[in-house]
């Protein structure tokens, strides 16, 4: 399943445009409570990889027809704060789920801090990317037709904040409120051309080439190309996984598919590299236990992917890996969705991976 | 003249894919010279403003079917710092040009500081916006069909690069090389939508209304719904544009179209909005004298553009005004290209910024 925004050809939608409130109250000066300044050494951003597309021919100066004219595409945006003082030798590389952008580890949909401003206390480098023909990186080289469609509500199901948008489930983490709905909503961005591992795995390795060594933390649906770039780049050196939609099997080993969800095939060579670093696969909370399929086919999908996402982490660790099943509610912790790393509760979040990073050596200083 | 990526509907064009070299040089931990930290209250994002699509009907849990569900679009991205200690009292609102995003006014194509961090270090709060359908804002009522179209050397012409890409004009002050140029042009974002003023200046004002009153820098395509957002929000204090498109004037004073330029007509009670504010226009290197017309039709486009802008100053100061053309030749400031606030002698265009903020009160401290 991509969560992408779904591209309709022809359906012609009866559809009403309501301009929404200006007065929402203002979130713009937010107040930091007592936590003391972030204290940056440099920041910044810069695009790797990508594709040149050209048109044959000579330019003309004079003119503005394609002719002998470029368009460069299909790269990835990356910005960049690096702490001052010593900070971790390790940057954590921080990449979106489906239709959405580097702006999800930002603030929170309530104004809070995300894994951004986060991590830099924690004094780790934070990059933080919007993947090929997404957001800031919207240069695409191939086209398409992009026609809004309405699935925030479906959307408020997979990512498992309710079953009856707007009510949350009782006890959910997420921020309540329609204002905080209303900023999540507004995350979403589609894709600026087709979505394509083939295009977006080489323009996010292309970023890691640039960054160095670090730790790649995927959410949702950069799962499956995060498993392909740590297979791909020699610079990861850890994976925390944030609900992947996609697993990789080795040839032979891939499980039949179950309800529409299937893992992804590589080469035995490229899934034992996937042994080579420690990995963690989280699942939040609302997921139906392994026996219990539910009627909802978007929060059944994550009872059939955490069943897939657990034979992934034995397969790795029985070949000699170190993969890591966090089930939060297994842990006490309750009422998580599908962006648990900007949940009410994203500080206990961020320590499981602080705990985690720490445990691997992946927090050591230069 | 727009200057976002061109669509053309139905032209097939012949197009080679080159992927480019992934073993650029590293720009991933850029020194910061000898430059301090940066000392940070606060930073994060939100969106202000925008629209819902609403597909009628009721929403039904275990269908992904559009019916009854909603699509926030239409929204601006706004991502914020906060300088430490006792900042300036009014915010800079740095808005992109056509094809641009937020990108624009962070690193540098080589990689220095931008106009985001040399102004957080001149202690002002800095808010980047992507506008409306734009980059992070990407999600869009109304689709469109994208259709990638070369054009990056009529670009690199229009921005007063040089006449010969990727030959520089002769002491051009844009970056030199290869790497800076494939940055450069990688910063175009396409639009996910229709380009509209009435979807982007009300979403903008949005903007506004939760940043408060503060000074609005524009540049290029953004120059025209900058005046109409200066009109609309009583919020914009102070308005700096670099080398706008569009210009504004009152009913019956609108200049007769020359060579496709043509002035946007307002009310005379929205122009006179714009005399109660300071605003500074200014032009860089490589654009024609008023009486010396240009074969080159995206460098003529200057030469006309700077006469309307002219005449949109001279008649905001005729009716009790304050607007300033600023010339960077007549300065003695030479080589600038379209983006002079990141051509290499950035930090002097930033200066120049900041002697005018200084003059007209709006440097004050809280």
């Amino acid at each position: 399943m991509s969560t992408a925004i779904p591209i309709s050809k022809t359906r012609k939608l009866l559809l009403a445009i309501l301009v929404t409130c200006l007065g929402a109250p203002a979130v713009a000066a937010p107040q930091n409570g007592n936590l003391p300044p972030l204290v940056i050494k440099s920041q910044g951003s810069f695009f790797a990889g990508g594709a040149v597309l050209t048109q044959p021919g000579t330019f003309d100066p004079t003119s503005s027809a394609p002719v002998g004219q470029t368009l460069y595409g299909d790269h990835t945006y990356v910005q960049y704060q690096i702490p001052n003082g010593n900070p971790r030798k390790y940057p954590l590389v921080m990449w979106h789920g489906g239709g959405q952008s580097g702006k999800s580890w930002e603030s929170t949909v309530d104004g809070r801090e995300g894994y951004q401003s986060i991590f830099l206390r924690r004094d780790f480098p934070v990059y933080i990317i919007d993947q090929p023909r997404r957001g800031r990186a919207g240069n695409t080289t191939v086209g398409q037709n992009l026609i809004p469609t309405p699935s925030d509500e479906s959307l408020f199901v997979a990512w498992r904040l309710g079953l009856y948008p707007p009510t949350l489930y009782p006890g959910s983490q997420f921020p309540p409120g329609a204002d905080a709905l209303n900023q999540f909503y507004r995350q979403m961005t589609p894709d600026t051309g087709p979505g394509n591992n083939a295009v977006v795995v080489p323009g996010v390795v292309a970023a890691f080439e640039k960054i160095g060594p670090s730790v790649l933390l995927t959410h949702s649906a950069s799962g499956l190309p995060g498993w392909l770039t740590g297979i791909a780049s020699p610079n990861v050196k850890g994976i925390y996984a944030y609900e992947p939609t996609g697993y990789v099997f080795p040839t032979g080993s891939v499980p039949p598919p179950m309800g529409g969800i299937a893992g992804t095939e590589v080469s035995m060579s490229d899934f034992l590299k996937l042994t080579k670093i420690p990995i963690v696969i989280e699942y939040s909370d609302h997921i139906p236990a392994a026996d219990q399929p539910s009627p909802y086919p978007r929060v059944e999908n994550w009872r059939l992917r955490m069943i897939l996402g657990r034979q992934m982490a034995k397969l790795i660790n029985d070949n000699g890996g170190d993969a890591t099943i966090v089930h939060l509610p297994e842990l006490g912790i309750y009422g998580n969705t599908h962006f648990s790393f900007a949940d009410l509760n994203n500080i206990q979040i961020a320590d499981l991976l602080s705990q985690w990073l720490k445990e691997k050596g992946l927090d050591a200083r230069n």
